[in-house]
């Protein structure tokens, strides 16, 4: 479509929104993620020239005229402005999470990188504040790597997790991209790879501190705790892996504790989510951090959002115009928009709840005791902020969370946010669609 | 733990294997890819001096001794080998699809990116298997980027799909990368960016060719098709995006053909899946082909498999010594083992049907109407073979999974597959079993 609009001489300036259609059935509220590793993504964008030689092959490409691989795509850069909702953002459906204002050909070309970067994040993020909400004060630790889609998206999952709960990953490599706390315990692989569990621990001790943890379970949970405590070790913790949790905790604990180790902590891991996780605080037992997985670097029951990037604007006669689609079930909303978020007023300072959300033109002002979500992070293709740490993105994200409604954030059945189109924006809608259905070129 | 191995002067080799569980619920089998990727990772791993630089922060890492850092770390490479099974093979639940045999401390590091490199490839060719095989003799494009867990993961689920049936993806980037066949249709922001669709239209033909695929649902598919034959185009083929596609493909059959159109395919889009594309070829709807996104790219319906990667022997006293863990419910088999697949010999030549699978410990003689299916692949850290087109493991794959025993491959509640243990090994297992049980040191 670039090779088109290049050919056919369009160099009009358009947006593109991307927005999620529908929450997931087991999401009350997304949170928006994933802004940093787009942003970096348009800041870096190039047609190397390997790149540019393969695409002089493909088929679909041979009607291209040859300034298009000798001068589009080897100065291609991105020189557009980005609209979004900071990272750590609760968001609901049909709401812009980002806004993409470039020459047509540009912001076309960057759809699949900026879908496939934001929704994914967004997904764990999404997960991650289920999971850690569940986990209450207690620590979550993100474990999940080895089961996500590749490295670079287990990379991208740990970034996610924690900056919407989780205290620390067990991926180093986030660790050194993101800044992000690493944390980790021992591998079942460590216990069998010595000739007795006793040396296996004792020597983890020896080389990670007398406060590491040490996974027990890879013979007899209850076999290694009384081992630790008759060995006289004193580990910081240890971590369960298998079996019932809760008997196991319970069981555990009591044999720490009867041999004077109060202050080592229990883990528990193994395909946990926000309901075992709920479940296990609620049944009381003596747990003190969750190491959860799969269920976070996949957003495993909710894989992938029904994300879109969507034309809504187009320069025409040097005036953006707006657009719409009209396909059955998936019409789209035209015109740049401003998403705000109306508080409860009569709550004062920062704690009033949200009440509901208005979508309205970028260009009109929004209800007065609302406050506007997106705001500009790139301007002529570069940053205009610099990054957040994790940790800082995480306190907004968390405060934020904690301002919606108790039914919205519930984790079964959880009641619809309120979002509610602008006046500005409903009038228009309504009469770009009037006109779409009557002028009878379609 | 490569700290630990490193500071106790550890440097047993070990193997390790990669398998899966359990089958996710609705799945019959895998079809195993993700291997070739795995090898690069393996031939190109370094730690960078940035990276090292790095890992002297992290608190758990206080205690290493300066020769890891100094030492071990800039020297690393991978050293080992590898057996595994070709691309395309159809496995089972607890069958190695590759196995690891290195200094522990090696094997050991490479453990997460081998396991989200091959698990992920290994779910979307095994969805896509299921797809293109509902599709029977039509095609199916991959279509499913922008819904991928990032950038990395859209490419790997390209390759994969296309590998194990697909026939193209429209992920230009893992045609330039892999080689794979890229086509693609226009988006409805072509419609939307052109003052009508006839315009839209007949631009694309023009720079894109005549044979080119136009998207007819932005506005009303049945006035997009009318206006097609009005207009006299002759496009190679229209794709319905939205609505009820056997209706809407009948419909706009009818128009096309009474317009002379007979030539022009009919492709169909929008949230399929294999059960989706069934019903859709049993409908009898004049459909010529598939584009399925988000299914294939997420593995939405198994997005993870549980699979994992198990120590199962490591040197003691130069002599590779078994091992196994006891964890409640996930209890490991010791030892290096081979997969055998025995076909029915009552059918000659290549055609008779996978009748069950043998695991056997690597050394022994498998069953003498069986075929090995674990190869070797790296030796002393070096690939021994060069990467296969993507085209030959398709043709493999396809003729590999249609000698499944029908039940197997049906889409709903599949058949179970019959896999056991040798003989060799089932008595190698119960020992090692009961020695760890009965030596009293967990």
């Amino acid at each position: 479509m670039a090779a088109g609009y290049h050919a056919t001489g369009v160099t009009a300036r358009a947006s593109f929104e991307l927005f999620v259609r529908e929450l997931p059935a087991t999401r009350g509220y997304l949170v928006a993620a994933g802004l940093e590793q787009a942003i970096s993504y348009l800041e870096t964008w190039r047609c190397t020239p390997d790149e540019i030689a393969y695409l002089r092959t493909v088929p679909a490409l041979h009607g291209a005229d040859a300034g298009f691989f000798d001068d589009y795509l080897p100065r291609l850069r991105f020189t557009g402005d980005v609209w979004a909702m900071p990272e750590g953002t609760p968001v609901f459906a049909g709401e812009p999470i980002l806004r993409v204002t470039a020459p047509l050909g540009e912001a076309q070309l960057v759809e699949t990188a900026l879908l496939a970067t934001v929704l994914f994040q967004t997904a764990v993020a999404s997960k991650a504040a289920r999971v850690t909400e569940a986990a209450g004060t207690r620590p979550v630790i993100e474990f999940g790597g080895r089961r996500a889609h590749g490295m670079e998206a287990a990379m991208y999952a740990a970034r996610a997790a924690c900056l919407a709960g989780c205290r620390a990953t067990s991926n180093v490599d986030a660790g050194y991209r993101y800044g992000v706390t690493v944390s980790g315990t021992m591998a079942h692989s460590w216990v069998m790879a010595h000739p007795d569990e006793l040396t296996a621990f004792s020597k983890y001790l020896a080389v990670h501190g007398a406060q590491s943890t040490l996974v027990i379970d890879t013979y007899d949970s209850i076999d290694a705790a009384r081992l630790i405590v008759g060995a006289g070790l004193r580990p910081g913790g240890v971590r369960l892996d298998s079996g019932d949790l809760v008997d196991l905790s319970r069981d555990v604990r009591g044999i720490l504790d009867a041999g004077g180790l109060t202050d080592t902590q229990i883990l528990v891991s193994g395909d946990l989510d926000e309901h075992k996780v709920a479940a296990l605080v609620s049944s009381g037992a003596p747990i003190d951090g969750f190491g959860v997985g799969t269920a976070l670097s996949t957003s495993s029951d909710a894989p992938s959002l029904s994300g879109v990037y969507k034309l809504v604007e187009i320069e025409r006669a040097d005036t953006m115009t707006p657009v719409m689609k009209l396909s059955v079930g998936k019409r789209t909303c035209p015109a740049a928009k401003q998403v705000w978020r109306v508080f409860d007023s009569t709550d004062s300072g920062d704690s009033g709840k949200a009440v509901r959300d208005v979508v309205e033109l970028a260009g009109e002002a929004g209800p007065a005791d609302g406050a506007p979500l997106l705001t500009c992070v790139v301007r002529r293709g570069r940053r205009v902020q610099p990054g957040r740490p994790i940790d800082e993105i995480r306190s907004a994200c968390q405060a934020a969370v904690a301002r919606l409604p108790d039914g919205v954030r519930q984790h079964r059945d959880a009641r619809v946010y309120p979002v509610i189109l602008g006046a500005g924006l409903e009038r228009l809608a309504a009469g770009v669609a009037s006109a779409l259905s009557t002028r009878g070129d379609g």
